[in-house]
C-alpha cells in the first residue's frame, strides 16, 4: 500500500468516532429522564453548566481575538512568524472548544437518564453513564483527528516549497502551532472550571455539612446545584480540554520531531512515513477504543471490584489490541525500523497502566496509604494533613519512576541502543506519548463517567429515589471517584510525556525561525553548518543549552518557581471564591424564610452565577503568568533559558501535579473509608478530621494539581509559537 | 603585603573567632541559673539534649567509620579518589559535630540563665540569650574556618606536584572533599533533629493542648521537657550543624573554582589570589560580626519592632562593614578585577537582606499574607491548611527571585559582563555565596537565640515566675519565631547558592578523576584537548551536558522527584514518631496518678528516650536515599545524569524547601495573631482552626522544609567525592 493512500485511514477513523459520537448520543436521548422533579433538577444544573460555558467562551473569545491579532502582525507586518499561525491558533482552539460543549452537553443530559435507568438496573444505569461519557471520548479524537487531517490536506496543497523534504518540515512545525489553540483553551477551561468546581463544592461543604448539618446534596443547601454544575465543567470540559491538547500536542509534536529525524539522512518517502506513524497509531487507538467501549457492562448486585473490572475490561482489552495492531500497521506502513517504533508504542501503553494502577495503589482506600492516612485522623485533622501531604509526596516516586523508565526505554528502542542517535530516540519518547494517548476513546469515557455518575447520585438524591436506587447510584459514583483519581494520573502523565516531545519540537521551530530571518548559516564549534541541516545537537552546542550556562540555570529555577506560584495563585483562587460562596449560603439560610424546613426555595441560580463570576475573575491572572512568562525570559534570556524554564517547569510541574492529585484523592477516599463505619464511622470526631482532610484536598486534585498538566505544555506552547521570535532576538 | 602574607589573617580570624565564643561561654556561666525549679529543669532539659547527642553520635560515628573504609578502599586499593579523602573527609565531621556539641550545650546552659537575668530587666535577658547564641555563631565559623587553614597548610606541605597551578588545583579539589564530611554529619543533624523536635512538640501539643486543655509548657505535660530538649537538637544543633556545611562548601567550591579560572590563562600568583579571596572575605566576616555582636542591647518595655531593631542593628552595620571592608580587602590582595569580585560580595550580602525581609513580609503577622490566613480561619482548619499552603507557595517567588537575580548579577560582574566567560562568572556565583554568608558570626547567633529564649519562656513558664517576667520572656520569645523565621529563609537561600558553586566545582573533581586513571587528552568536537587544560564549557561537550540529552532530562526528572519523596518520608516519619509520643502521653495520664493535679510526677526520661529512638529510627531510610541516589545515578547514568541529578533536585528542592518553611512560619504566626485578641482570641473556634495550621507546620518549617537544604548539598557533595568513580565508569 502506497504511504498516501495510508493517509485516509487517519479522516476515516476521526469520521467513525464521530458517528459512533452521535450513534451514542442518540442511543442516550432516547432514555427517559425520569419523575418531573428529577427533571427539573437536570435542568437546573444543565442551565448552569451552559451559562457558565456561555460566560466563559465569551471571554475565550476576546482573548483568542487578542491573540490572533498578535500573531497576524508577527507574521504579516514583521514576519516573524509563518502565516498560518494565526488560522491554526484559532481553528485549534474552536475545536478543542467544540468537544468541551459536546461533551459537556451530553453529560448533562445524562444525568438524570442514569439515575432513571438505575431505577432499572445497575447494569442499565452504568451503560447510559459510560456511553455518554464515550460521546465525550470519541468527540475528542473525532475532532481532533479530523483537525489534524484538514490541516495537513490544506498545507500540502498550498505551501509552496520545491523540496519535498523541506516543505514537510514546514508543514509539521506549522502545524505544531495549532496546539497552541488548544492549550490555551484547555488552559481557561481547567484553570475556570477547576475554581469553578471547587469553590462551589468547597463553600457548599463548609456550610451545608459543617454548619448547617445537613447531608451533601441536600436540595436544601443553595450551592447544591453549583456543586454538581461544577462537576461538569470541571470534570468534564476541563478534563476533555486539557486531554485534547495532550493528545493533539503529542501527535504532532511526534510528526514534527519525524520530519526533522530523516530530513538530512532518509528520503522523502521515510520522512513521509514517520510524519504518518503517530497520526496512524493515533486512528488505529480509536477503532479499537470503540470496540472496547462495547465491552463495558455488568451484572446486578456487582461488588466494587467487579464494577472496577468491567471498565479495566474495556480499556484493557483495547490497550492490548492496539499494541498488537501497531506491529500490523506499522509493517504495512514500512517505516524504517518497523519493529522498534511499535516496541516504543507498547512502552506507551504500560506506562500508562502502571501510573494508573500505581496511582490506585495511593489513593484508593482498599491499600494500606489511605487507611493510614485515616488512622491518622484518631489524633485530630493535622495528623490528617501531615500524613496526606506525606504519603502524596512519597507516591510521586510510581508516576515519575514509570515516565523515566519510559523515556529511556522508547528513547533507546527508536535509536536502535544507540544512545547518541539524538534525533531518533527523541521520536521514540515521542511515539510513546502517542502511544500512551492512543487509548484516549476510551480512557476519556471513563473518565467523563466519573462525573455523570457523580451527578446522577446528586439527582437521585434530591429526587428522593427509593434506597434501592441510591443503593445502585452511590456504587456508579464510588467507581467514578476512583476513574477520576487513575484519570488524573494519566492525565498528569500524558501531560508530561507531550510535554518533552512538544520541548523537542521546539528546536525545529527554532530553525524554521531562522531560516524564516534569513539566517542560512551557524557556526559550531567553529565549524559552518547549514542551518537547514543542523542537528538537535549543533542547536545544543549553538545556543549552549547546557547545565552550567547561566541562563540555563537561570531559567530552571525559573520554572520551578513558576509552578509553585501558579499552584499556589489557584489554591488562593478557590480559597477566595469558596469564601463567597460561604457568605452566600449563609445570607440565604438567614434571609429566605423555610429554607432548612423545606418549604423556602434557595436560590440557585445566585450560587451558580457566584461560582461563575469568582472562576472568571481568578483565572485571569496564573492565566496571563503561564502564557506570559515564556515570553519574557525568551525575550531577556533567549533559547538557552527558554529551554532551561520548559525543563525546570516540566520536572517540578509533573511531580508537583501527581503529588496534589495523589494527597486529595488519598483524603477524599479516607474520608469515604471512615464513613464505610471504620475508626467511629460516620460522624465521630475521627470522621470530621476527616472531612477537613477531604476539603483540603478537593483544590488540591481538582484545581491546582490538573491546572498544573496544562501550564507545563501551555509554557511549551507559548515557546514554540513565539520561537520566531525569542529564538532570534534576546537581550542576555 | 605578599600574597601568602594575607594567608595568616585566615587562622588569626579563626582563633580570635573561638576566642569570643570561650569569652561570651565563660561570662555566661556567670550568671546564676536562679531558683532551684529553674535548676531542676534546665538539669531536665540539658540530660535529655546530652543523652539525645550522645545517642546521635554513635550511629554517626559507626556511618562515619564505614564511610570512611569505603573512602580508603577506593583511595588505596582502587585508586579512584584522593588518598587524602577518608582523613578529610574525618576532620569535616569532627569539627562540624564539635561545633553543633558546644553550641548546643551553651544553648542548655542559657535558658534557665536567660529567665533569671529576665527577672532583671529585659536588656539582662536579651544579652544573656543573645551571646550565648553568639557561641554557637562564632564556634561554627572559627572552627570552620581553623580546619581549612590547617588543612591548607598540611596540603600544600606534603601535596607533591612540580607545577604550582596544577597543584593548587590538587589541594583545592582535595579541601572540597572534607565538606563531605560536614555535609553528613549536618544530614543526621538537621533530619534527625527535625524529627525529634517535632514529634515532641506535635505529641506535646495534640494530647496537652487539644485533649487534656493544659497550656504549652505545663510542667504537668510529660513530653514538655522533650519538647524543649528539641528546640536545642533541631534548631540549635540542627541549624548550626546545616550552615556549618554551607560556609565550609561556598568557601571550598568557591576557591576550587578560582583555581581552575586562572589555571590556564592566569599566573600563580593570581590563581592564589582567587583561592585566598573567599577565605578572606570570611575572615574579615568574623571580625565584623563580632563588632556586631557586641551592639546588640536594648532598654525595658522595648516592643517588638524596637527589639527586632535591636538585632538588626548588629546584623546590618556587620553587613555594611563587610560590604565595605572587601573593597579594601581585595584591593589590598591585588585579586585581578579587584572591584569586580568586590561588587559580586556586595550582591551576596543584599541577595541575603532581600530573602530576610521577604520571608519576614509573608511570615510575620504584622503583614497582610498570615492575617489573611488567619481570617481564614473563621471558617474552619481546611480553609486555613488551603491559605496557608496557596500563601507559602506564592512566597516562593521573593526568595528564588533574589537568588536568581543574584546569580545573573554575580555571574555579570564577575565575568565582565562578558557571559560567554563561564569560569570567571561561576566563580563569582561562588563569591556571592561567600558574601551572602560572610555574616554567620552573626546572624547564626541571632538563630541560635531563637530556641534559648524559647527555652528561657518554657523555664520561666515551669517555674511558674511572676507575670512581669513572663511578659519578658514573652517578648524575647515572640522575637525569637521572627528570627527564626527569617533565619530559615536565609539558610535556604545560602544552601541553593552554596549548591550551585558546589556543582560548578563538580567539573573539577571530574577532571581530576579522569587525570587520576590516566586519561589526560578528551575528544571535544572532533578536536583532542589536554584534560588538565579543558573548561567547563569542553567538559559540558565533552559529557553532552545539554538539555535535549535523555540522560540529563532523566537526571533531573529524578533529582525533582527525589525532593518530594524525601519531605514526605521526613513528614510521613514526624507523623509516626509524634503518634508513638501520643500513646505514651495518654499513658501516663491514665496509668500515673495525680499527674493533672500536680501531685504526680510525669515520667520526662521517657518521652525523652521516645523521641530520641524515634529521629534516631526513623533518619535512617531518607538518609540512606540522599547518600546512595547520587551514587546510583552516577554509575548508572554517568556525569550528564549526575549533572542533572543535582540541578533537578537543586531547583525543586530550592523553591520546596521556602514553600514548606513560609507555610509553616506564617501558620504559627497566624495562630499568634488570633492570641493576640484578634477573630475572637484564644480559645474560640477560630483559635482552634490556627491550632490544626500550626501543628501541620511544625514539620513543614522544622524538619521537611529545613531538611532539604541538607539534601541539595549533600547530593552535590557525594557525586563530588565519587566523581572519581562515576565520572570515568557508568553503564549508559
Amino acid at each position: 500500500m502506497s504511504t498516501e493512500m495510508m493517509f485516509w485511514f487517519i479522516p476515516f477513523a476521526a469520521v467513525v468516532a464521530l458517528l459512533f459520537a452521535w450513534h451514542f448520543f442518540r442511543e442516550l436521548m432516547k432514555h427517559d429522564e425520569g419523575t418531573d422533579t428529577m427533571k427539573k433538577i437536570a435542568l437546573h444544573v444543565r442551565k448552569g453548566a451552559m451559562s457558565y460555558l456561555k460566560q466563559q467562551y465569551k471571554i475565550v473569545t476576546i482573548v483568542f481575538v487578542i491573540m490572533a491579532i498578535f500573531f497576524a502582525i508577527l507574521a504579516y507586518v514583521f514576519h516573524l512568524q509563518n502565516e498560518w499561525v494565526p488560522f491554526a491558533f484559532l481553528t485549534g482552539g474552536f475545536f478543542s472548544g467544540l468537544a468541551g460543549f459536546l461533551g459537556m452537553k451530553t453529560a448533562t443530559y445524562a444525568s438524570a437518564r442514569t439515575a432513571n435507568a438505575a431505577r432499572n438496573s445497575l447494569n442499565a444505569g452504568l451503560r447510559v453513564a459510560f456511553r455518554a461519557g464515550a460521546v465525550m471520548g470519541l468527540v475528542v479524537v473525532g475532532l481532533a483527528l479530523l483537525d489534524i487531517s484538514v490541516w495537513y490536506i490544506i498545507l500540502d496543497t498550498f505551501v509552496d516549497e520545491a523540496d519535498a523534504k523541506h516543505k514537510m518540515i514546514m508543514i509539521t512545525t506549522t502545524m505544531l502551532t495549532f496546539g497552541m489553540g488548544a492549550s490555551l483553551q484547555a488552559l481557561f477551561a481547567r484553570v475556570g472550571g477547576g475554581i469553578y468546581t471547587k469553590a462551589a463544592d468547597v463553600g457548599a461543604d463548609l456550610v451545608g455539612k459543617v454548619e448547617a448539618g445537613i447531608p451533601e446534596d441536600d436540595p436544601r443547601n443553595p450551592a447544591t446545584i453549583a456543586d454538581n454544575v461544577g462537576d461538569n465543567v470541571g470534570d468534564v470540559a476541563g478534563m476533555g480540554a486539557d486531554l485534547y491538547e495532550s493528545y493533539v500536542g503529542s501527535i504532532l509534536a511526534t510528526a514534527a520531531l519525524g520530519a526533522a529525524a530523516f530530513y538530512t539522512t532518509g528520503t522523502a518517502d521515510m520522512q513521509l512515513k514517520a510524519v504518518f506513524a503517530p497520526m496512524l497509531i493515533a486512528a488505529l487507538g480509536i477503532i479499537l477504543s470503540i470496540i472496547g467501549i462495547f465491552l463495558v457492562r455488568t451484572k446486578e448486585g456487582a461488588t466494587m471490584k467487579q464494577l472496577l473490572g468491567s471498565l479495566g475490561l474495556g480499556v484493557n482489552v483495547s490497550s492490548i489490541l492496539i499494541a498488537i495492531g501497531t506491529f500490523g500497521i506499522m509493517y504495512l506502513l514500512q517505516i524504517p525500523n518497523w519493529q522498534y517504533i511499535s516496541f516504543a508504542v507498547v512502552i506507551g501503553l504500560i506506562v500508562g497502566t502502571v501510573i494508573g494502577q500505581g496511582t490506585e495503589y495511593y489513593t484508593s482506600h482498599a491499600y494500606k496509604p489511605t487507611q493510614n492516612i485515616a488512622k491518622s485522623a484518631e489524633t485530630g485533622p493535622a495528623t490528617v494533613i501531615i500524613s496526606g501531604i506525606g504519603t502524596g509526596m512519597i507516591s510521586t516516586a510510581i508516576s515519575v519512576g514509570a515516565i523515566v523508565v519510559g523515556i529511556i526505554l522508547s528513547y533507546l528502542f527508536a535509536a536502535k541502543f544507540d544512545i547518541t542517535n539524538l534525533s531518533a530516540g527523541l521520536y521514540g519518547v515521542g511515539i510513546a506519548a502517542v502511544g500512551m494517548l492512543s487509548t484516549l476513546g476510551i480512557t476519556l469515557a471513563t473518565d467523563a463517567y466519573g462525573p455523570i455518575a457523580d451527578n446522577a447520585g446528586g439527582n437521585a438524591e434530591m429526587s428522593k429515589l427509593g434506597p434501592e436506587v441510591r443503593k445502585r447510584t452511590d456504587a456508579l459514583d464510588a467507581l467514578g471517584n476512583t476513574t477520576a483519581a487513575t484519570g488524573k494520573g494519566f492525565a498528569i502523565g500524558s501531560a508530561a510525556l507531550t510535554a518533552l516531545a512538544l520541548l523537542a519540537s521546539y528546536i525545529e521551530e527554532i530553525k524554521i525561525g531562522l531560516l524564516r530571518v534569513g539566517q542560512t548559516t551557524i557556526e559550531v564549534g567553529g565549524q559552518v553548518i547549514q542551518t537547514a541541516e543542523a542537528t538537535i545537537m549543533d542547536f545544543m552546542t549553538y545556543y549552549e543549552v547546557h547545565l552550567m550556562n547561566p541562563k540555563v540555570l537561570v531559567g530552571i529555577f525559573l520554572g520551578s518557581v513558576m509552578t509553585f506560584v501558579f499552584a499556589g495563585l489557584t489554591m488562593n483562587a478557590v480559597g477566595r471564591a469558596a469564601q463567597k460562596m460561604v457568605e452566600e449560603v449563609r445570607r440565604q439560610f438567614r434571609e429566605i424564610k423555610g429554607i432548612l424546613t423545606g418549604e423556602g426555595e434557595p436560590d440557585y441560580e445566585r450560587c451558580v452565577e457566584i461560582s461563575t463570576k469568582g472562576a472568571q475573575r481568578e483565572m485571569i491572572f496564573p492565566s496571563a503568568v503561564a502564557v506570559i512568562m515564556p515570553i519574557i525570559v525568551g525575550i531577556v534570556l533567549g533559547v538557552s533559558g527558554v529551554m532551561g524554564l520548559l525543563v525546570g517547569g516540566l520536572a517540578s510541574g509533573f511531580v508537583l501535579a501527581v503529588f496534589m492529585a495523589n494527597s486529595g484523592g488519598a483524603w477524599d477516599n479516607a474520608k469515604k473509608y471512615v464513613e464505610e463505619g471504620n475508626f467511629g464511622g460516620k460522624g465521630s470526631d475521627v470522621h470530621k478530621a476527616t472531612v477537613v482532610g477531604d476539603t483540603v484536598g478537593d483544590p488540591f486534585k481538582d484545581t491546582s494539581g490538573p491546572s498544573l498538566n496544562i501550564l507545563i505544555k501551555l509554557m511549551t506552547m507559548v515557546s514554540i509559537v513565539m520561537a520566531g521570535l525569542t529564538g532570534v532576538y534576546s537581550l542576555l
